[in-house]
């Protein structure tokens, strides 16, 4: 249990900031998590878990489920994706619509929304249901077989959608989705719909920090393609921020909307931090402030 | 010698692209480089140097001198220049300005020319003279007495400086520049036009692989500092191509119009490259391939 | 029939430009038209009409609706449509959704397609079925009760329309729609697919050059409202090449990718002539030119 | 002195706002002027000059100068000025360089301060002393032998001028500019600078009215010249609120800095407002009421 006095710290130090920055109330749903709430787990490559405060609870996973959509499409369909997506930050907003048409329906990174709309898109097309995909990974990385798409928040997304909608039907007018757009954004909801806790996600991230190396010991990417993974997680994870949150923390990771922050610590293993004040660029205050802490005492940044 | 072979496996990759790309040719003292020289050299942070190819042959350093002036900015002035310049990525070209005028005159980071001129403009403030702080530093961790700015390069620089004359003049107008713009603009050329070799640089970069400790075991940035520095240079160092450069190299790096690279391998050394052919986003053609074939075979990224 | 022999010296000034240009393709119900027809038709004031080629050949209006769909809205709502769409020139192609961005969800003015949506919504909130409220004006002013939608190119065009769908969303995501966005699209459709003649246009748009009032003797607009839609025509009307338009012109103007032109001659008449051919900004390139012989020969631009 | 009671009218109208908006104050020149100054005056193309409120004071004239500038490169280089400026409506602020950027260093239209520092630039090719020939062709207009450039005025300019330096040089880097920077930017100084009263500026831009002919009888532009300056002073001579001046207004006009506004009413005269308060796009906001009014009570706008 090597990292538990650095979780300890870690919360410690994040502890002040709790219900500092402004929880996602764009939908109701989101709007009634516990704003002081606040949880951290560790899966180390070598199979421990050390947790500590809420990082058993389950909470709304949101942008976070990105990233597996991302890399079970990189694991089905191999580098095709990235003739429909680009790997560079954008330097905008997640749900800007601006770089889209300037750079002809090319999204820039598959972490903004258009991107993850495409991956979504692309996810569907390989295995008929991208939503279920996505939380059928979850399940088998963690056991826990009760982790799914919480359906009233997928709901309350969809009929809050509108901006998501614009971005795939423009999407669409540039001839990048192969789906009807109902069909992808239903899929993309269902996977950001997803409820699960830091442990969950920990463990889910885990096979990046092990390059590609999955729970049952099979390979779900190559060592390059998981280090390639974490080089787009360091420079395009945390929306418009990701120059300060290499920064700050060092580690490649990939924020929520509902206040989670799955980061991986290559070849030691993956931390997810959960709180849900945001600052304005959408990452956590507290989560991000815990992560700080963590790389400081660990000196396990990549850098 | 334990780089020795990884070099030569590296060089032997990048042969067949050598003469690809494009060489800067906006100032005829560049364009009349040798399209097809290459180099490449790693100053271990044990003290050994390992080269192949031109690696002892003097290049024109270009932006490569940013990091050079960022981080003695950084050691002299403390983390007040962050107040005058970001550290996002800019999803831009190099010297675009219409971030500049949409986030008011204060430059996403210090690699893109705005950026980097605000760093020279501090830099004389503190030194008196930036160009000259550059040239020393370099010297002084190369122990190569005779490396010094190039003078035609430098007046031919100023001669075709337009648009960089706008950038600064545009800085000035938003009241981000302490000192005269021909006189931030004759340092700024100063430094970008020093002449140096890969093994010069690899030599001058050692210091962020030992996060922070000097040639003469002093220390220029505090461990933490020097992580950041790595941070900033991983997610804005390359241009818009830094994305693509951290998915291909996974490697912290600085890279200059010249065709020199230079990267850091946190904990092990600092490597730099140097062929003249540009692609698209101003990066060598051969250099990025020899990079992309040194992390491959040594599995020595970040990531 | 004084303007005659001018409407045949234009047609002739047209004539060598038949062809030229591109005929819009998006949708096949439009790529059919012939591409070197030509027509053109005057409406006086005085109750006159003259005409030259096919002006009582039925076209495509598109987006010629969006005038008559912006008075409608003037006469029954008055000027609170002007909070919710701008009067000013985009500098921006008519489709765009950069600006719309920039501006949180209000148009530059009701004619590029984003403003042409907004003014749909709310004359569709005004009269219960937007798409039919312009057809009824269009057939009450021309006395032609056989102008009509034609069914197929609204259907075509929903079916092409990912481009649409994607600005109307946004435009709700800013809460700038006040009816679902499959209702304003399909009213917005409806008046962008009336087929009707160049005489019929200028029958329908003469009351503008009568300062408001309309064929019964009735007044639409204040003549002090009626000078100001011709303001806005002037500056707006003709995409992003309306000052272009203005230059070679002289007149206030509405273009739509039909290839049809409606523009006013203030106290003389409505002048509307049609080729199919399109320039680069959309409007049709024999139909400048006719338009700027006639203006020329008669010395009837407004300036 | 038909005009008389309309210009005593339209005073009265302004006079509330007097002092309302913002005095130009980036120049202590310009601050010092008295904010609830007022003057109005017509040239009336038979000969006739009428006035009122301080018609007679002279101001600065700013980008009034612009216009001027036009006509005479138009009357002594022809249309090659067309090659290297646009003639749309910009939508952006008047010192933007952002659409410059994007459009490869053509600005859109003469009257934003890229195009002006164009025009300057051939003009001085042209003359070998653009701002000279301005001032000449005022004095000539105007009979008004002191009238000149207030050397103050055109210094502290120079002394502020960052903003049009970046311009320029931003030009120069696209080889838009023909003479040195220095050169370009002492010459437009010294034709904003130019200190001109409203009596003055009306009699200058008379010769619009008058489809080209000058005071003495000869033909500046041609009849087709005259009417396409008025069109480009409609559509882009009021800054990014150019579609609101030709909605409320109605008239081709192109304002300054200073306050003053110049129109063109074709056909019968250029009328001149001034009254140093700005609005947000930089307009007169007492000079632009005063303009409404009179529109308003003539029925003299050109729509």
């Amino acid at each position: 249990m090597r990292f538990q006095q650095h979780l300890d710290d870690a919360m410690a130090a994040a502890t002040p900031l709790l219900g500092r920055g402004r929880v996602a109330d764009y939908i109701p749903a989101l709007a009634a998590v516990d704003a002081e709430a606040f949880g951290m787990a560790i899966a180390t490559v070598d199979g421990e878990v050390c947790e500590v405060g809420d990082a058993g609870r389950a909470f709304s996973i949101q942008s976070i489920s990105k990233l597996f959509s991302l890399v079970l499409t990189l694991a089905l369909g191999g580098d095709a994706i990235w003739e429909r997506v680009g790997r560079e930050p954008s330097g905008s907003p997640f749900n800007s619509l601006v770089q889209l048409e300037t750079e002809n329906g090319i999204p820039r990174n598959p972490f903004i929304n258009a991107g993850a709309i495409v991956v979504t898109d692309r996810l569907h097309s390989l295995t008929g249901d991208a939503g279920t995909a996505v939380a059928d990974f979850l399940r088998a990385e963690t056991g826990n077989t009760l982790l799914d798409t919480d359906p009233a928040v997928a709901v309350s997304e969809a009929g809050h959608g509108h901006r998501n909608s614009a971005l795939a039907h423009f999407l669409a007018s540039y001839g990048n989705l192969e789906n009807p757009v109902a069909t992808v954004l239903s899929n993309y909801y269902a996977h950001c719909a997803i409820a699960a806790s830091c442990r969950d996600l920990a463990l889910a991230g885990r096979f990046l920090a092990r390059h590609g190396v999955l729970a049952d010991g099979s390979r779900l990417l190559t060592r390059s393609e998981a280090k390639r993974v974490n080089a787009v997680l360091l420079t395009c994870g945390t929306y418009d921020a990701a120059g300060q949150f290499a920064y700050r923390v060092g580690l490649p990771g990939k924020s929520g909307v509902g206040g989670g922050i799955l980061t991986i610590v290559p070849g030691h293993g993956a931390l997810c931090v959960w709180s849900p004040g945001l600052d304005a660029a959408g990452n956590s205050v507290a989560g991000v402030a815990a992560l700080d802490a963590f790389t400081t005492s660990t000196g396990l940044s990549v850098f």
